[in-house]
């Protein structure tokens, strides 16, 4: 393997170990000699890709930032709808998601830009929502930015409602219960009808995305 | 002062100032020593009252559900969302309000019950949501359950935003946002064209509530 690609590699599995290790004991509890046990790498390889549990954390939520590409869809509103319920299949799936959006929520994450995941967050939501805006897919009165906002602070809030009632066990069923109440106050009616909001929804996508080569979930 | 009387001060004092340290540091840096000097007690009058720093942290999230009193409204589905316009004035306002939500929230504060208040907030909105059904308030397929468990999740996701991306400053906005895009899917149109969800609700029903003797803010 060529060096660079080695590199990638190691930094990669180190923060794959990070995210574990944040995951499972929040950020103020992790160390770096736990980080460094779990990713099976030396002091030295670790330090020469971080300098600190800080860099491990930020690192952990820019790579949560690159998804999945999602299947294109006939309207942009399914595709938003995709989006959540991916995400809500992945955060009961793939640690470095939940540590990812766990560091996000996380008070005791100081000194770092934890608005950098939220904003990341925002953008993807708005865009759909202005194409779908100019399908003529949204009601009037409707603001993509606004409504990007609501979308994922809501969201953020209903994992976390989730994970500490039952360990994220509904999330499928509750991120579809708000899109349920959402989607009416955002789509034409037309538009509505057509949407798959299932509480599976986000199951059958991970599975097609996997069964196609080159489109793998990249993270996890 | 009678002994009792003392002993129920001293309990909430120290309450309120273990409250601000959550609220400034996050559960995990917050040290004993460091609320024992906010709160200008002995160390023997902490642990009179409490064991432990996770004691406190239950007290403090404990006495967040001692809420005001809400004057009644025409319609049940007001006092809904004057519940939740009041949360957002509190939590801007209020270190104990902010501390208690903090708590709940906070991955780092293990081997509590973190699910406690958010029960609370869902038992008081079912509450809420049934008695408005009773009252014809809501569309005839809405599960009062369902969307008070919504409602508390959607609520405290948007609230952790609103803290990163601008300290709160603009939460009584984005709580009548979210109520804006999520009551049209549970209230009749004929109730709710009567509610009132403008983003200084909050605000004017705690200035009523502090001008009325006996039913001033109880927290704070």
């Amino acid at each position: 393997m060529a060096q660079q690609a080695r590199a990638i590699q190691t930094r990669r599995s180190i923060l794959v170990a990070a995210a574990a290790v944040f995951d499972e004991r929040g950020y103020s509890s992790a160390t770096i000699s736990e980080i460094l046990a779990r990713a099976g790498v030396t002091k030295g390889a670790l330090y020469f890709h971080f300098n600190s549990k800080e860099e491990l954390a930020l690192g952990v939520m820019d790579l949560q930032l690159d998804t999945v590409p999602l299947p294109p869809q006939l309207t942009k509103l399914q595709e938003l709808v995709d989006q959540g319920m991916l995400l809500a299949h992945q955060l009961r799936n793939e640690p470095l998601v939940r540590a990812s959006v766990g560091l996000a929520m996380d008070q005791a994450v100081e000194g770092l830009d934890r608005g950098t995941p939220f904003r990341a967050w925002i953008d993807r939501l708005e865009h759909l929502l202005s194409a779908a805006k100019n399908q003529g897919e949204l009601l009037p009165h409707v603001q993509p930015g606004e409504t990007a906002e609501l979308l994922a602070g809501a969201f953020s809030g209903v994992q976390v409602m989730s994970q500490v009632l039952c360990n994220r066990e509904d999330l499928g069923r509750r991120i579809s219960v708000l899109l349920h109440y959402i989607l009416p106050s955002i789509s034409t009616p037309a538009v509505l009808a057509t949407l798959d909001m299932a509480e599976d929804r986000g199951e059958r996508l991970y599975a097609s995305l996997e069964s196609v080569p080159g489109q793998a979930a990249a993270t996890g």
